[in-house]
């Protein structure tokens, strides 16, 4: 890979030090451009059966292309609209009776914990929480699922390998929101039931993209909610019409061709790189930019081999706004310091 | 409203006759402008707060516009992606016991029949199918829901004004994909509980834009399906959050700023224009086009006061083909004829 020509693609990185991709990457120029095409062919042609041609393709494009970035088959990838969609797709799906417990990681994101505590309120689900690298720990007797990230959204933290050793007993749900497109996965080898993931952080593409992958296994024991029009075998069929057998039955309702186009133009950038000089050059700068903030004196969590950095400010507002008008685009997270 | 300056706001009806709005709605070139300048915007400087701030904008906007749309307040309209959306977080959202009946009415859309018959699979709730004209006389006593189209997507047909009785009984779901952006629309005047429509058929704004207005009456009723991040008040009180008390608790849980941006620009051009004689001129063309239709021998199904315009062909395929060659974009609906 050559990282200049690779950073000539995405023009907010000729006048910034873009480090916030942790909430949305940048955008390349192919994918604005992919957009715009599809968009100008729309005004001036409509939208009718040649459009739903090329927006069926592109979604198929999209579909396994995420497929190959999980190490999966595209029939097991539902295309979502956020991580958040595919968490609740799941926890939705399953069936739940009260004192049935899940197991969390501490520091999870709201897109896990609001759909986890709604299933509290709706069915009495108990929760139980433990720290994300003793988590096999806490599972017990009565626990139904552990979910948890596969990379901690506060500082990076990678999950630990002994969850893959749950497969057997309990299913495990992955949020990949900060691990997809930012470091290798394979939902084979870390055990999961369930893995959702962004299209817009690591993978470069629009907000309004994800991906949902669920284990062959545990596909008939998930409901689709809804399902609607595109999720179903034969609409036509109306209420004898059912689900997709595959993946399609979880994919979300509505999906523009436009956002496929996008997050297709953006995952060929990185894709034609190649994903090992990615991944590698991205967590080595993460590394060396947390080493120097330490050799700064500062407070830096403990994190895994990832492409997150996290550090504590007494100020945080007022270095987000000095760091940005010096071009360092960085976030200030929710919390404490 | 001067109808040709309005037509050149369009540029798919320099070439074509566009007479498929009922599956997605010509695009004017400001929205199509709209999403490129965002676009470019987000290329150029990243995703980052400013990114949110000018996203969060445009989504009040959208929200603000729909609402006026359907004769409502804006904290009572959720933002989602589609009306099957809506539907199914309604259904969802709604508490079911075996034996509960929903009532529907004959030819609804898989949109609504697809959610409706999982409710038959996970609940056991039963199902009662009347024509449109006379759903009322079909509620009895285990009657919890009565869902239907506001104007049907096979023939044009509107709801009965009898519905509006229901209000008081049994709340009443319709399903307003085929009359918003084409007839006028007064949530309270037709005693609905629920409201469901598109952003991407007659208010020609792009797929994956949709609007659910509830009830406030009914909101404590409906849980939220999800709820994620922008679903909570409070994301970062983790488990103990709780969703917004109004539809926001119901919006999708991933709404980009360039789905708004080209919304927001489609709905003003035929703001501008003035939505009485928007509606005026787009129910007198439909009715026009019916009756020249059934003057030159052609079966048209009965249809009411709408924009819909629907006729039997031996060869439906053919003569959309025949016809998309002349110039003249027609849909052919799944069915027998």
């Amino acid at each position: 890979m050559h990282a200049l020509q690779l950073r000539a693609d995405y023009p907010v990185l000729d006048d910034l030090a873009y480090l916030n991709a942790g909430t949305c990457g940048p955008i390349p120029r192919s994918s604005t451009a992919a957009v715009a095409s599809l968009g100008r062919q729309a005004e001036r042609h409509g939208r009718g059966l040649e459009h739903f041609v090329t927006t069926s393709h592109l979604q198929a494009g999209q579909r396994e292309r995420y497929a190959r970035l999980l190490g999966a088959q595209p029939a097991d990838v539902a295309l979502t609209t956020s991580t958040s969609e595919g968490i609740v797709r799941v926890l939705q799906g399953l069936e739940w009776h009260a004192g049935d417990e899940i197991v969390i990681a501490e520091q999870e994101h709201p897109g896990l914990l609001g759909p986890v505590a709604a299933l509290v309120r709706r069915y009495g689900v108990v929760v139980r929480t433990a720290p994300l690298e003793r988590i096999v720990e806490a599972v017990g007797p009565d626990t139904k699922l552990v979910a948890c990230s596969h990379v901690r959204w506060t500082d990076g933290t990678v999950a630990p390998a002994g969850l893959r050793e749950l497969g057997g007993q309990v299913p495990l749900l992955l949020d990949g929101a900060q691990a997809a497109g930012a470091i290798p996965i394979d939902v084979a080898a870390l055990g999961c039931a369930f893995y959702a993931a962004p299209g817009q952080k690591w993978l470069c593409g629009p907000i309004g993209t994800g991906m949902l992958w669920i284990d062959p296994q545990w596909q008939p024991r998930v409901t689709p909610v809804g399902p609607t029009y595109d999720n179903l075998a034969a609409p036509a069929d109306g209420l004898a019409a059912v689900p997709w057998p595959d993946a399609r039955a979880h994919d979300a309702s509505a999906l523009s061709g436009e956002s496929s186009a996008a997050a297709v133009a953006a995952f060929d950038v990185l894709d034609d790189a190649g994903w090992p000089a990615v991944f590698e050059r991205a967590t080595t700068l993460a590394a060396r930019l947390g080493g120097r903030l330490a050799d700064a004196g500062r407070a830096v969590a403990p994190r895994g081999h990832s492409t997150l950095v996290s550090w504590s400010e007494a100020d945080p507002d007022a270095t987000r706004e000095r760091l940005a008008a010096a071009g360092v685009i960085v976030r200030d997270l929710p919390g404490p310091d």
